[in-house]
């Protein structure tokens, strides 16, 4: 029941933080094509928000899904990381609205970075009260390359923000691309075993 | 468990989908019904949009109401339709501010267009680990004349919007109106076994 | 299955309604109390819209807490109603910008009488599939007499509307403090069998 | 199967507070990180209101994980918590706009200060229909010191809003950190008992 309900919460955060991200894409006065032309770098600013909530929501679920017991630690760093993501939508926008300029890209690539770390605990909280690092959860975890590897690639892309900026977003849309691919080591582990 | 996490976040990225729709009706300064009357195209868009996010809601609905297995694919296959879906209110505030102006009527159907197809998607994958082509889902869904038609009068009507506007405001409220009806296929299934 | 989906949609709609209403009340620029001062009548419109939005909740929740079977009759019935009560924002919010002016109360006795027309074809579509008007529900649900003099006093407060605005103010009010008693009719059914 | 559906509305209530709160972080037109520095104020009250709408999260699921019988009082009572919360987002985005001016710090405590009030009555209504005060429920909860400091503190804050703000905020502050360290007073009786 306790995890149900931190399921339930955590999908509305999210799915409200997916749907307000589109309220940025303002009408615009102008009755053509012409007049999307200008919201172009929005649309793909939010484009790319929308896979990276995608990814969160995809991977909390999977974590969520191998889950036993949840603490009171747990729900705090679930509120955390929500915490982070709730800033997705205001660096998005900021980020679209001037044309991937450096200082927003940097502050894009901060808050995928502290969205990162909050999994990083929210992921080692849960493990701590299911089984340890040897219990069966941590084992369908595994050596988690992708989650080690995305936060060295968002330091690059804040690092290249102000003298290289399309490598930096290079370095965002190249970690959404990595973890795309659904996460298969919980799942295949899950599917060993018959579902309910 | 898969599956009812993924309805949950379903339905809640379209109930706020929904919801945030009305926000383009802006509350007028007049205090007299002449100060509503402006509003009048905006509030037709958001009649049709609200039927169309229904739609796509009960048909949702019923489609997963035939599924017993979720993999990671279906996952991203959902989230794809909720990002043309999540569009939708875009498309409904423009094409609404600007009086069903060609360009608008032309994004509208594209937007509906991407939809439909995101939802075939889904539903192939869907049935792909339901059981294949030949699983009591697939057969359930039967023909699927509707989901056939649907994109062909989507592409009427974003052929017909530089011409001939009505006709291309015709096509989309036909559609509507075609899936109004309940998909009665999976639900006359479903009743012929006792429901839990 | 059917009935729980229909519960979390209609559960996240009537959340959003209920919050998005709270945006009306914009931040004031002045920094004392009586920057306040001009918001009080949109506040006390939020209030009286709450208020609404909470009885239908309570109302909603009480009736499909009785309901065992749903069909795709109930499922449009049920977006029917949530269409009238996505409405009710833009009602309060233009009702209290303009002081209760009288076309604005109409429009909010208007939107009071959709919602209450769209909540009985519910009523009557899901006692239509749960035993009809000699099951047990119908049974429960007794004579009604609540749902059958509100729409009154709604015509009531619109035909009022300008020439006593103040009479229609008070219609809705009543009505709202004659449904705040809770629907002990279902309830003293349920409580009689043992919950689980 | 009343319960889960109280617990998801409030939920979803809850969600949507905490997500609108970011809607103030209104996006800036500069391109550099000096165009942020004046949203300061404005962050640190949504850091401050994000944790207490967390704290009323973490505490209502805490209570409700600990009730079986939910009467038509506990609905209201619930609506009633959770209009004081609404009103959060206007307190944080006023307080945030107006640098912490004394009236704006004095709303915020009021609005506290009504959550704080509501939640004590929800909490008495279901300790009521829960066993009432010598039941499992009452004595779970315990003495409940923090709930009865919390309302002395808001006032004081209240009270030193206008000769020392300084002071107003600090009491807020230290009533979260008193509440971020999770309720482990349900918690413990429950973990004593095996979750399913």
């Amino acid at each position: 029941m306790h995890k149900t309900r931190l399921e339930a919460f955590s999908d509305g955060v999210l799915a409200i933080i997916l749907t307000i991200m589109v309220l940025e894409l303002k009408v615009p006065h102008g009755a053509d094509f012409a007049a999307l032309w200008p919201l172009l770098p929005v649309f793909l600013s939010y484009v790319l928000s929308f896979v990276y909530v995608g990814i969160y929501w995809n991977n909390h679920h999977h974590l969520l899904s191998g889950t036993r017991q949840v603490s009171g630690g747990v729900l705090w760093a679930n509120l955390h990381l929500l915490f982070w993501l709730s800033l997705t939508p205001f660096a998005t926008g900021w980020m679209g609205e001037n044309h991937f300029a450096p200082a927003t890209l940097a502050l894009y690539g901060g808050i995928l970075m502290g969205s990162a770390v909050a999994y990083a605990v929210l992921q080692h909280c849960i493990i701590a009260v299911n089984g340890g690092p040897d219990g069966p959860l941590a084992r369908a975890l595994g050596r988690d390359w992708k989650g080690k590897l995305s936060p060295v690639l968002y330091l690059a892309g804040i690092a290249s923000s102000f003298w290289l900026p399309w490598l930096a977003g290079a370095c965002y849309v190249f970690v959404a691309l990595m973890w795309l691919v659904p996460d298969r080591r919980i799942e295949r582990t899950l599917l060993a075993t018959p579902q309910e």
